[in-house]
């Protein structure tokens, strides 16, 4: 191919690296990964945080049931295999927006030690942040908001983490928020708070 | 949950909109897909725009074979339903990092034009930029800079698009790139001017 001059285009080899994009954006591109029961609160700190970082400036993005379920996910079951499956898909795009440099909250009841930790090893140290989501069952099965708890005794939904599924807590979490004693803000506070003080929101 | 008053969170309530994004990001989020041959150029045109745009302080991110083959799809094989499962999962992939308000390339030969227009079918319109680049099978072969198109002649890559396998150009792309007859520094300029013209670059 032959050289050309551009009269706007400065050419240079390869990708743009990483922490061009996070100078650019001023922060550091991380998975925050929220974990714990149906009602326990993920997806409400997971959007509130969100909108704590945009408000500030930084880039942050939720990725959750609503846009993976019927979207990358939408062929996959709830067999063992088809939700190992969606957690590991989950986090190899968790991983792809965290290379961007991007602020990424995942928020799936992710029940399996075996699957959160997987995801853990595909990333950097650093790059993966853990939160648990602690409400215990009976506080979640009390709020029950979407009426699954009531479904799921009743038998309506096989295999219901916490009724009748097993819940791996995480034995070593960056964070644990304890949503039933501390209120939602609180807890987007505690964990805007972590961030900051890891380094996550400057570049 | 008692309401309780928090001194640094102002709460409110839903997902932060992707128009607050894109205002943050100075830029409209948008899938770039671009098409063609092995050694057609995309992935220097995909490369090239990022840099160029990162340079101009926008968010661009490619999605190529490095980070999406040996990542989400290295479950998926080459048979012809793993081909379209591949380029349906970079689609869904493109259409978060567009609603998050990137700018993201993506660097696959997508030789089906079905496969493709079920990737444009997903998205909003404006939302999916299909670009062909266009240099044609003789020139990439004569280039063959990976030695693919050598090991696909001699019988050693079987199902190779352009020698053993169909390439489904695109029949109303949004742009063309003739790298057979431009540099890459054109094709580059004239990718980004596009998106300029188009107002993707202001939000």
């Amino acid at each position: 191919m032959t050289e050309q001059r551009s009269t706007h285009i400065t050419w240079h080899e390869g990708h743009v690296r990483r922490e061009d994009r996070e100078r650019l954006l001023g922060q550091r591109g991380v998975t925050v990964w929220l974990t714990g029961l149906s009602g326990s609160g993920k997806s409400t700190v997971a959007v509130g945080a969100e909108r704590e970082l945009v408000s500030r400036g930084h880039l942050a993005y939720v990725l959750d049931g609503d846009n993976i379920r019927h979207g990358l996910n939408k062929n996959l079951g709830f067999s063992p295999e088809d939700r190992s499956e969606n957690i590991r898909r989950i986090g190899e795009v968790a991983k792809l927006f965290t290379d961007a440099g991007v602020i990424v909250f995942t928020s799936f009841i992710s029940p399996y030690r075996a699957d959160r930790d997987a995801v853990r090893t595909l990333m950097k140290p650093g790059d993966f942040v853990e939160v648990h989501v602690a409400a215990d069952v009976a506080v979640c099965e009390e709020r029950d908001v979407k009426g699954l708890y009531r479904k799921a005794r009743a038998g309506e939904i096989p295999e219901f983490t916490g009724v009748s599924a097993p819940y791996e807590a995480p034995e070593h979490p960056e964070l644990v928020l304890d949503t039933a004693r501390e209120s939602v803000e609180e807890s987007v506070e505690r964990l805007v708070r972590y961030l900051e003080e890891k380094g996550y929101l400057s570049a």
